[in-house]
């Protein structure tokens, strides 16, 4: 009899992730009661929020308890279905876990996705939880325009990628930072950045600095650390920052925050630090933004899958180090 | 024959400024060419800005250059005028500098001020830059409101003790930090603040703690260093900061940034950089305001004078050292 198979948070990690802080189980796949879900997750997300989850520091989330299932954006389909919203066969998206079943309390979380529009699993990427976090980023904070320059960091990152293509759809001048010369090919060849530095090859203040001779209005920051240090010493005046992750740091002890607090002074900048899920009323209407750009061919996306749910472990890890290129996902069958 | 005193800077520092970067000097006094206006200084404002225009780095401003008068807010006497606008005998504020006697050509700079509304040197502190400095961080960038509190450093300060008072005026509860259990009694027993503590008298994360039980929504903030680190560990989610100042790293040669900029991230902050010349449109309805509670006995300052224009050095040093309390001013006659 199949059986479901279960990721769970088994110690909070000191430093660096490894798979051996997590465990894998087998449970018995869920019986729906009055008004329940049952779905067979297709597809994973994993994303670097979900580093923050696996401690117990206050953040804006509650942690995942031990024993629990880590969380995780997932594509699904509706295997059983005690509610009139949901059929069985239905393709959703959810919020289910590392696991291949899950319970949709009262369908709790659910949505139908329309894959006329996208293959399901852009629907935790380009259309789904980053897309829209990029949206926000950069239509709500940096709002980018013509003859500006926007700096992305994590470039061709599920978040960054769209991120930097919002900017260049709305006229700014947009160049990336990733890590590799085969990211940064990728962003300007295929993403249509102005240009990308590689942060791992030589000086990077040096190779930014030739980058934005006209300096840098706007920051989609997921990075922190000598990457932010960097750019923060190319603002212009006015510059804006979004301030969306801190990667580099999510498994240092001693975080490295930023030394160069001045030059947010001295160049009037505005810092806006957010969380996509602040800011669910804008959700349809980015998606929809998103879609259509999407549908016109002019929003890119990569995906990389890692197939079956026990190596979710380690695809996590690597995505941590920037060794992961794209939308990061897990195929569940 | 009456000479003209002037303090310049005779070299820039390298790290904590002493009395010996500056050079005092006697020059003529000058003479009013076609549309010019001299003024007979009487009150200098030393302002901690001044510390960033003796260094040559890039900022919003250009540097003092090595043997110019030191940049300075002053009150004066018209002592000869060629422009119609001013006549002999107007009391006028302007940016005339650390000397006794200087031309403001064509009149540019200068104001003629309404002593009615309060004593001239007031329009060097509560009614002039500081306290305009002070409405626009509170009213424009962290809106105080009933049942927020609202945080300030250096609260004995010239803008602080504006900042503070105002948050108070819109409702907000009030915590100051300040060095000194003379300044934190003065912030809560004349200025009104709901609390202050002593940065000087202990563990002031635990302090800290203790006075804003209910966490910080926005940050009035002119020291940096340690005590930011400290605030930020209060912030309630979507708080707001108003970065003013970073009195405490100025002269240092490798400053402390903001180690914590996680928080900034988890509890969705928005951080605001801000310049009052930037926003000269603003001032004439600051000015209105801030008068406005002045004259209802609602907006209390402090002014501390020094006598003689050789000893601005020193007493700017000691402006630095947080060993002054209040509106730091120099007596010119």
């Amino acid at each position: 009899m199949t059986k479901n198979v279960q990721v769970k948070l088994a110690r909070r990690p000191s430093g660096w992730v490894t798979p051996d802080d997590f465990s894998i189980e087998r449970a018995d796949i869920p019986q729906p009661g009055p008004g329940d879900v049952i779905v067979r997750n297709t597809v994973l997300s994993l994303d670097p929020y979900m580093r923050g989850r696996m401690d117990d520091a206050a953040s804006y989330a509650a942690p995942v308890g031990l024993g629990e299932v880590m969380v995780g954006g997932t594509i699904g389909e509706v295997v059983a279905s005690e509610n009139e919203r949901f059929k069985v066969g239905d393709q959703v998206t959810g919020f289910l876990g590392w696991q291949l079943y899950a319970c949709a309390p009262k369908g709790a979380g659910l949505s139908k996705i329309d894959t006329r529009l996208a293959p399901a699993s852009a629907f935790l990427g380009v259309l789904g939880m980053p897309g829209v976090t990029a949206w926000i980023g950069t239509t709500r904070i940096l709002q980018p325009q013509e003859g500006k320059v926007v700096l992305v960091s994590a470039a061709s990152g599920a978040v960054g990628s769209v991120a930097g293509q919002i900017a260049k759809l709305k006229g700014a001048n947009v160049v990336g930072i990733a890590g590799g010369a085969e990211k940064c090919a990728y962003a300007v060849d295929t993403l249509g950045f102005d240009a990308c530095v590689d942060y791992k090859s030589g000086d990077l203040a040096k190779q930014l600095e030739a980058a934005t001779p006209n300096g840098v209005d706007g920051l989609f920051e997921n990075v922190g650390g000598e990457i932010l240090e960097a750019a923060v010493r190319r603002f212009n005046p006015f510059a804006r920052v979004a301030l969306c992750g801190l990667i580099s740091q999510y498994n240092e002890t001693h975080p490295h925050g930023l030394d160069n607090l001045q030059a947010l002074l001295t160049q009037r900048v505005m810092l806006q630090g957010f969380i996509v899920s602040d800011h669910l009323d804008l959700w349809l209407g980015a998606v929809k933004d998103l879609a259509g750009w999407y549908g016109a061919g002019q929003l890119k996306d990569r995906e990389t899958f890692v197939d079956g749910i026990e190596n979710a472990p380690a695809a996590f890890v690597a995505l941590l180090r920037g060794e992961k290129f794209g939308k990061q996902l897990v195929r569940l069958t």
